[in-house]
């Protein structure tokens, strides 16, 4: 099967390293492709990045049915366009945010999210609300970097975000952490030794549960509020939405 | 003062309805700009159109700065990139969801919304759970129309939404209606009559509390989670939005 | 259009005060009337006292049903009588407290509230979670002074207030802080520009939602458990409320 | 011990059924002692009879710190005038709807309401939400007869409640039935046998709770925000309650 | 009457000082009968302690309803095995845990728990939640005593209790206080007197409450979901449960 | 990897059943045993099946343990002794109700459950609000068979659940279906063509999560409230489980 990971942003070198994780926790079989869309911000870290950063994911997602993609991850924490990509395809598409959730809710009975900037944490706020899981998140901290220290101060970053996991080790009575940003997909491991707490990554979770997905012969519902978008005409810059009727591959059937 | 009054769809009937309905309810001294976005879906019926939308929304969001703007309105009931349009001013920024939500609260204990098609349910229901108002909102219901048909076949429209509503003051046990459709601007009165119940329109909501808020002396807080966005380069299509440092007009003090 | 602001308790100085916040707000056109009950305590910072208050407030509601008045303001933080006041009339009734939490949700994400007495947090607690603004709002904080030395020991409440919202701003994570009483009507702008948030006030914020109601063309809705009270026989001191049958004036048709 | 029945209305013959009802139910040594409000209104049936009822309540709180009474019931399902009784005295002081509610949280795990008037069903909503309960409860459901129905029709009320305990019984997937006024005190047996199911009434309820209570040597907490009022002017027909300084007997220790 | 008080653990320390403070609070003419299961833990400290716990609770039931026991009051602060006991009786039964909720939210409009182990304040969180009164308790703190040091180093862990419940009266804006386990049963007037907070504590109240319940001619609903679980085979250890059909004995006729 | 799939009932017709879906379902490389207890009701229709059943689960989950499991599932839909279970193994613990909810959360908006017997809805009412997923469950459906005719009446009980599924398909505004009981695993693909929605079953959503979990390097979470129990003297018919010191396998080293 083949996923497409999709950095919402437009840093080969995030794209690059969030593919790298991805295809390193891909069950054998599993085919990562990892893409970033043609135009949108190098970061996303306000709800206006993330409002842009939504169109390059919807674009690779109507890319990505052309190339027959059997699932698709959404490698930014706010979970950009989630339901409007769910709506292109009949294949799951799964947010890093939620993935993360999910897992943490599995292991553990109350975590805290660990994110970069305090501002997006509001973000990771109504997610928590409108996935259900505000009463199993104790706190929402920010390690205060901007995203792409991740990439240009690497060890500065980490120390910070280490710093603050032990914080809310040591302070929020909880079983597991949640890192708050697709950019810190490989530092998993790093970060779960120094601090002796689960640590869950969205991006590799979301990889896993797009698998699980598509192991049950599931996908998206094409049934209510998920179905296919109503063609019709798009203006300007979006003329080439006009018309657009997505039909996606058949699902296998479900056993 | 000026209220910009953005229709996030691209169909000038539309934007000139609303734009009159807006203008009809506005103070003296209010001065209505019904503006559309050079690019977008002609309707919004769908995640996927209000997120291409949304992008148009802040286009004129921005457009509006470098004409100082007092206020803006989001006249679409998704109320799309609502949080992101709040980081670009300093100014209001009301989305006509939230607004009909709030006067609704303000006369009645409990509502019910009628909005056009029930695939858009979902959207109102998550701003329902994110505003605050789940428990004030009864039901959700649709009167199976497309958008367009307010402009197209509008009598059959009416027709529809009246019933609808009609059922919903017999069997919800409401004291008043949202209506859940900016294309509904022109209707609230020959409804409310029709029905017997109070019924709120976002897009006239929307301009008075816009008012109420410019009245007050407050904006947009820039403290926190919606202050502007940071600076930042971006690609392609965006590449315009590289560098963005809005920083608005000065507001008079609070007094 | 006249609106009457109820002070709900019945020290004059605060009633002065407030109306002329009122007034200096209002809209070219609003007519502010300011009164206060014939009977009732002249401060609210208990259930007790707010219980007692209300049925002054009520007394004052049917006295400007009387006058013809076009909105009502209860300008006491505890919304006292708010529900009842709201059957006895078809015009808007705006309670200070929801008036401010309405408009604080409207500029910011999340705020705080800061109070006069702990004590009195509680009915602020119980008030977001009836109105829906229960995750709106971080921390209930409260100055510690009772209700008159914002009368008596103006610079001593004031500073101590100012001192609290600066303890809001630096440990709550919010975009805006909320007065919680209504004789700081006067102090918004003093203390927003000592603090460097957006600081809403309640008394204010309901003259301008009554205004936008108004501007609606709606009022308070007379369909279910709003309507008019069933006329009846009451005793003793409070015998002449029966038989009471409002009507309300009609409100001009809706738009 | 001595438990004062409160009931919040001026309509004797409904005091004097309810203090049948609670003294049959209470314990051996319990004495309980049935008043009204001097001044109110015969019937609560709005938030404005509600309002006014409270003042009678709390008259009668005073006058039962006077008697050394040891415990109060709220006769009316709207729990009028709660908290602020609370504040009066270091009694414990139980609402016919909270106790309803607890007992019924005991003994089934859903329940739904049958109440007089419809317009009242938003008064039991509210206090589902503030006092936890509102997941417990499937329905309020109305009989739509007036309170004094059922002083005056007596059988007519009894069957057209019987009726609506059958439809909630028959669609709403309960384990047990509250009714939903202190006038229906005397109709417990009568309802259950005619249904089938556990049903639920507040002044007995109350009584034993009250009982109980009293029995663990607890009451009213006198620390925090039910302390005792602070003592203040009071102007007009309320001016007896000027510098009110309720101090409450003492409590028998804990053991 | 006969109350069946059931110490879900086996260490018969606990029981007796469990019966002694059951039996101390009951009215005349109850009889409380404490017993604890033939198999389980000494302790209860986990989920995994709750979950075998629970099938001695159960054994108890049946040996209860065998005898004809009036009430069942099961004294560990997990409510072990509840619901399932329920199911086996028409009498009431009562959990120490939504015991000294529910008395304390007719006490206090807020409180804290003060129990043992840390890991065990979860089962009180999900228990907080079912039970509708999470807003009511505003924190979960533990004094970090293991169960048995209550019997064994009971100075030390009274002294460690006290303290808690200092640092919750100072930090935690209550007005009450709930003891979280059932080995404190006998602690209440010693800690309420050194904290000066009214102390509730779940043996004591479940009794007062279960005399309520029987008093008011209530029981466990036999309707719906906890109607007398069908009868079945059970294999092995559990071999002589099958078949089992209770019918419990008639209740007195609700009055 | 080897996940021990444990049918809390012990009729062995339904194990083998259970067992044969989740293999089915496996990936390559993944082993799956079916378990039952050895002890315990021969289906699980009530409170108190389910706490009996939850020894043998964690009798299950200890064997495990000594035979090296990487993960466990639970296949009952009520997730019979899962926290429980958790505390004993470092091995991930997926109870089958959770599973669905998660992935029903991942494909569609708004889900709808279909049960076996309507007593057991409320068992499903309270892990959705445990679990947070109450408000993306539409309605707790039954199709009023008994588990066993599952196995029995295979035809009958098929027809019957197909029926409820439309139902719910054409009145609950869903885009899935969530099926309530373990002993519907071999269903899905017939009931899910027969309905036409995506119809989520436990059992091998379990298994799917199970290897995400375990793919991730994840495990239960042994900080805080799941650590493993602490070691303590049992009796009875419990004693082998005195001074119980589960210790785990160690997990592979996060990457």
């Amino acid at each position: 099967m083949q996923i497409r990971v999709i950095n919402p942003n437009t840093t080969l070198a995030m794209t690059t390293k969030i593919g790298a994780a991805a295809q390193r926790i891909a069950a054998p079989g599993t085919d990562v492709v990892a893409t970033q869309p043609a135009s949108g911000p190098v970061s996303i870290e306000s709800h206006f990045d993330e409002a842009i950063s939504a169109v390059g994911v919807l674009e690779e997602v109507l890319a990505g049915e052309r190339d027959g993609v059997d699932a698709y991850v959404i490698a930014c924490f706010g979970d950009p366009g989630l339901l409007a990509a769910r709506e292109l395809t009949r294949a799951p598409v799964i947010g890093i945010a939620e993935a993360a959730f999910h897992m943490a809710a599995l292991i553990s009975t109350r975590f805290s999210i660990v994110t970069t900037l305090g501002r997006t944490g509001i973000i990771a706020e109504h997610l928590l609300e409108q996935y259900g899981f505000r009463h199993h998140c104790r706190r929402v901290r920010a390690a205060e970097i901007p995203v792409l220290d991740l990439e240009e101060n690497g060890e500065m970053a980490l120390n910070r975000i280490i710093d603050e996991c032990r914080r809310a080790r040591d302070e929020d009575n909880i079983g597991a952490i949640v890192l708050g940003c697709g950019g810190m997909a490989d530092l998993t491991g790093e970060i779960s030794r120094a601090v002796g707490l689960p640590v869950i990554e969205g991006v590799t979770a979301a990889v896993k549960l797009a698998e699980a997905v598509v192991g049950l012969g599931l996908g998206t519902s094409k049934q209510g509020d998920l179905a296919f978008p109503r063609p019709k005409a798009f203006t300007g810059q979006f003329e080439h939405f006009s018309g657009l009727t997505p039909t996606g591959r058949e699902l296998p059937k479900q056993k």
